[in-house]
């Protein structure tokens, strides 16, 4: 089968691979339909994260269930599902209490699952699915394929947008920023706007992105950066501060940005996967800016954000405003990275 | 009047100093019929922090209202009222969202109000309260005097643990692991208990700060610090790692531990003032550990704490195992820096 490669940096391929084959009575066989490219795909293609020549890469996608093994119980051939860019049994104490990211025997696509048998990338053909029950999320019938974008980003971007709206205790009513305009930080104001925030302000320089926000829900956008915004913050908060803060970019300044503005007693949630950012705990401490996140457990949310998409009351795909044939997946990775695309979705 | 005077390194003396008066309409003066000596006054005391010489100190004291401003409306002459550890207006935004201590209007006993007149300290005869009717909270009638030392503990300990266990978000049958036992930590086991919690386990290598944990509700004791107490908790835990943590310390060690030992998706609750504090940010985001606390806003919790100190159902006044006349102030500061005394009441 064709799945992606990454064999040095700005150097992404669609190589033949293996297919997939259940190795363990708890696998699944899922046919990939469509997959999509992650911020964090870029680390590594921009040769910023260590690399193994030829690895495979690309962690979220969604598909049609082809085989199962014998344990496999809650998924069948020919069921639409979703997968979260983790693999979880869903069982174990981490995952019960909600954190399945922690799962004591998942893991992520494109390395080994705990036995050291290889798991296949999200961006190809066909992937073998470790922990299936505990893993993938079944739509009751095969989608329409209009909302295969929203489904698809309920893998990762928008569970992880979720996470942060969780973890920052978003409430009715409440003054939410979110800092950081990717696709993380968009469903971050999809997410907090759902969850009945009252004014919604997205930190944001880009027109297009500016867009999807507003169709989002943000009510307010801030331009600026890093003093100059947190004065914008400021002013539009009274002088009191932000309610909740969604920190979606993960670089030290985004964070000091994120706790400057958080009114005492707020909290930061964070998802961006953290990249020079030294906590200031003095700061935190005298103002009791708590912070709280992490790798969003986006397996914990997928049920109840399947039937939001599928109902209609929000549609995370919006964040996609590139599509591609998979064969053309190098061609998304470079969009990306030149941000001539906010996300790139492939098909086969 | 009579007041403590910090002059250098463990040079604590009972100074003449002016009688306070009445300087604002919101003022109340209170007779301080017991106070007490605090961890954090041992910071000056021991050259750990700047020292004005001659500075007034103290900040827990409760006592009976002497005379009002013309503003003042919720207490008067003849009541029992108790002090929190800083004073607040109890209106601004921030009180209002239940952080008194980041008031817009408040600060720190034996400093300055916002207009730059003098704040008594809390160790002395008499203090003139600012802000008084959002600082004081009055018990019903003078309480009998078995019962002040429980009330003198909410004006900053008690309602300290009390915050701690509030952040770390405390719920009914969880594992709580309190790290640290002086005073503030044994009031987190007394919370963590109150609230609910299953298990709370002290950390602790004193035989007597064990026995009042136990008393406070602690259902285990570790002795271990360090490595050997994560292995423990982990051991106590099943390998899960707590519910949540009260951090009352305040170092680089007890906040690692407090990380180490908190399991995926757990708040630390920190109210020990950082001193060499480097949050591990990475090892947080991919456990999903957070850390939310800070300078406790004790009156915030002290209608509540204060009913139930009268209705018996707590009684954090055993914290204070050392009872000395005012006079002896200095004696109780070197008792408690030589580990003699977990904590000082002075009475004058």
């Amino acid at each position: 089968m064709k799945a992606t490669t990454i064999h040095a940096p700005f150097d992404i391929r669609l190589s033949d691979v293996d297919a997939p084959s259940i190795l363990a009575p708890s696998d699944a066989i899922v046919r990939i339909t469509a997959s999509c490219i992650c911020g964090s795909d870029l680390w590594p293609y921009r040769g910023e994260n260590d690399i193994t020549e030829g690895a495979r890469i690309g962690h979220e996608f969604v598909g049609i269930v082809e085989e199962t093994g014998s344990e496999v119980s809650t998924v069948r051939r020919g069921d639409f599902v979703i997968a979260p860019f983790m693999f979880s049994d869903n069982t174990c104490p981490h995952c019960r209490a909600g954190i399945q990211s922690a799962c004591s025997h998942g893991g992520f696509w494109g390395a080994q699952d705990r036995d050291g048998r290889p798991v296949d990338g999200g961006q190809g053909e066909y992937a073998r699915v470790p922990l299936a029950d505990g893993t993938l999320v079944a739509a009751p019938e095969v989608p329409d394929d209009a909302l295969v974008p929203s489904l698809l980003a309920l893998s990762d971007v928008m569970g992880t947008g979720w996470h942060a709206a969780v973890a920052a205790g978003v409430k009715q009513g409440d003054t939410v920023v979110v800092v950081g305009d990717g696709a993380v930080g968009l469903s971050g104001v999809l997410a907090a706007s759902r969850m009945g925030a009252g004014r919604v302000v997205a930190m944001s320089r880009h027109a297009s992105r500016q867009k999807i926000a507003q169709e989002f829900g943000a009510t307010d956008i801030v331009a600026e950066r890093g003093e100059e915004g947190e004065a914008a913050i400021r002013e539009l908060t009274g002088g009191v501060g932000a309610d909740a803060v969604l920190e979606c970019v993960g670089t030290g300044q985004s964070m000091n940005t994120a706790i400057a503005i958080a009114r005492p007693g707020a909290t930061v949630g964070y998802v961006g996967v953290p990249h020079g950012v030294e906590l200031p705990v003095r700061s935190m401490f005298s103002r009791n800016v708590g912070v709280a996140g992490g790798i969003a457990p986006v397996r914990e949310y997928l049920p109840h954000l399947r039937d939001e998409v599928l109902s209609g009351a929000i549609n995370p795909g919006l964040v996609f405003d590139l599509e591609l044939p998979l064969s053309e997946v190098a061609e998304g990775y470079a969009a990306m990275h030149e941000r001539r695309a906010v996300k790139t979705l492939l098909r086969p």
